[in-house]
């Protein structure tokens, strides 16, 4: 493969003379300029056009920082980040950063490098003060999660309420037990949905549900599974849960199954995401619709206008409950 | 925060005589290195790794190539990569190409502009003379996928006796209408499974399969219950379904219980990956488990190893039948 350097010793010329061309700089004669373009040709040679962009000091690239790339939730945000940014000529890089602060910080100073153009961070759990100084300078946008203190704006959903809405439908379909698997209260949306929860049972005068409350290490098939074990385990079974994941939903169904018991018959389950494994389960899985795919887009374009020096203004999107065959 | 300008400032000496403090390296004074360690220490300055490592012009990152992130194949070798890579002091940037070979170039190109130090290739779909020039300057592997022409190393299974194994497992048990639902054969893995299918087909004599392969445009659960409704509208329906994917295995089980047929007293089912949402379908699904783990932690050795210079050698796992409730 040519490089530049060769392009500017066939055409006799020097490569700050090659890139001008490149560049449609209009300071090079029009002689040169041809001279230049016939060895290009000659030499198939194919500019890089990261290379061509780090000259502008624009790398085209965006970061993307996700705590965890096994949840089917992350991809499909990811999938409409990437439409969205791949349509205005930018690609996507992925980080996992396994909610290590440390990793996350590796990865955030890549912009400091150029080596990205914006970030899109979706577990800010990062050094909060580094966090804002760098929004400062930087162009960064959160999703999903997010820090309430700060001036990142953010694309996310109404954690709280749609929490509440799930536990008040298994309350008027007749439920008092109700279980709640949540994941680590480190993450802002597990403190809501705890509080939505908590809101719905206050307000039908239900008590006593604080053995009820199982809280997962991490996000998985097997934490849903071993959180429902305990459940099954208590004196008292709970008669409905409400898993603040699906993937969580769909470890607890599996467990209650092959406890012998029934879902709905015996106990009830609803999940969040509706991830699209949650319509291939046995039976399929009762759950809080979150517009994955749409806060893909709105953060990917929140970025780019924030790139571009527009300002842009935080996006809180509906929920839906979808009903199925686990309740 | 404090930047190394600020510091070879405050302590009266250039940002050269910083870096070779923060490098140890011995060509400073010992009171010059007290100073400056000073001056550190006051301003809090908290040196970039990253830019340092540019310094050394390595950047400790690895680029990790997927087609698709949406499927939990790649998800668990990612984990076993990058487990591996984290342990040696690497971090990895994840680039889903969707099989596009522009956008794959674009990401290559980034070992070039020395952002990354190495690559693990998913997807080789890009330009093969462009690759193979580009391995014999910079340090590419493959995993799962790779190209059998040229002389880049990878690490995968045998695809081929892997699906000869499910499917003479699914003659032993009684089938002899034994359909295929294969992905696109521009993937090698494909291509090799379809040859194990038929090889298993033709030592037992069974012939007449051909209106039971079916090629899917993507692999998705609904490809996979699209490719199950069109085989189950066949005048002769198949009793076995092998599908070169999880993923699809388990739309078709959705497909097939939908229709009111069961499996495996019906029709049975094997899948390929064993990734873990084959064990949380209704029955769990019989599949070939691939070491996905394992395979991610062996490229990402075979990457760091070949940025070292060291001589690597191809790695062909073996896979295991695993059978459960669908067969």
């Amino acid at each position: 493969m040519a490089n530049i350097q060769e392009v500017a010793r066939k055409a006799g010329v020097s490569v700050a003379t090659v890139s001008r061309v490149l560049n449609n700089n209009s300071n090079v004669t029009e002689k040169t300029r041809l001279k230049v373009k016939q060895v290009i040709n000659e030499l198939s040679y194919e500019p890089s056009r990261l290379g061509r962009n780090l000259r502008n000091s624009e790398s085209r690239l965006l970061l993307v920082l996700i705590p965890n790339i096994s949840n089917p939730f992350y991809s499909e945000i990811i999938n409409g980040i990437e439409e969205t940014a791949v349509k205005q000529d930018y690609n996507i890089l992925l980080c996992e950063t396994n909610s290590d602060s440390e990793r996350e910080s590796i990865y955030i100073n890549l912009i400091k490098n150029r080596m990205a153009d914006g970030i899109i961070l979706m577990d800010p759990t990062v050094n909060k003060k580094k966090l804002h100084e760098l929004s400062e300078t930087y162009s960064i946008v959160q999703c999903s999660e997010y820090d309430k203190e700060g001036n990142i704006p953010f694309v996310s959903i109404n954690n709280e309420l749609a929490a509440y809405h799930a536990v008040r439908y298994l309350i008027k379909i007749g439920n008092k037990k109700i279980a709640l698997i949540n994941s680590d209260e480190k993450f802002l949306y597990a403190r809501e949905r705890k509080r939505g929860y908590e809101k719905a049972l206050h307000e039908f005068g239900i008590t006593g549900y604080s053995d009820l409350i199982y809280h997962t290490d991490a996000v998985s098939f097997e934490d849903g599974q071993l959180a429902m074990r305990c459940l099954l385990d208590k004196k008292e079974k709970p008669t409905a849960v409400f898993a603040v994941s699906d993937i969580l939903a769909i470890g607890a169904l599996k467990e209650i199954n092959a406890s012998g018991l029934k879902v709905p018959s015996d106990i009830s389950i609803v999940g969040f995401d509706k991830i699209a494994f949650s319509n291939m389960t046995y039976p399929t899985l009762t759950t809080i619709s979150q517009p994955m795919y749409k806060m893909g887009c709105a953060s990917a374009n929140m970025l780019i206008n924030k790139i571009k020096g527009k300002q842009v203004e935080n996006i809180t999107f509906d929920h839906e409950l979808v009903i199925r065959e686990s309740t």
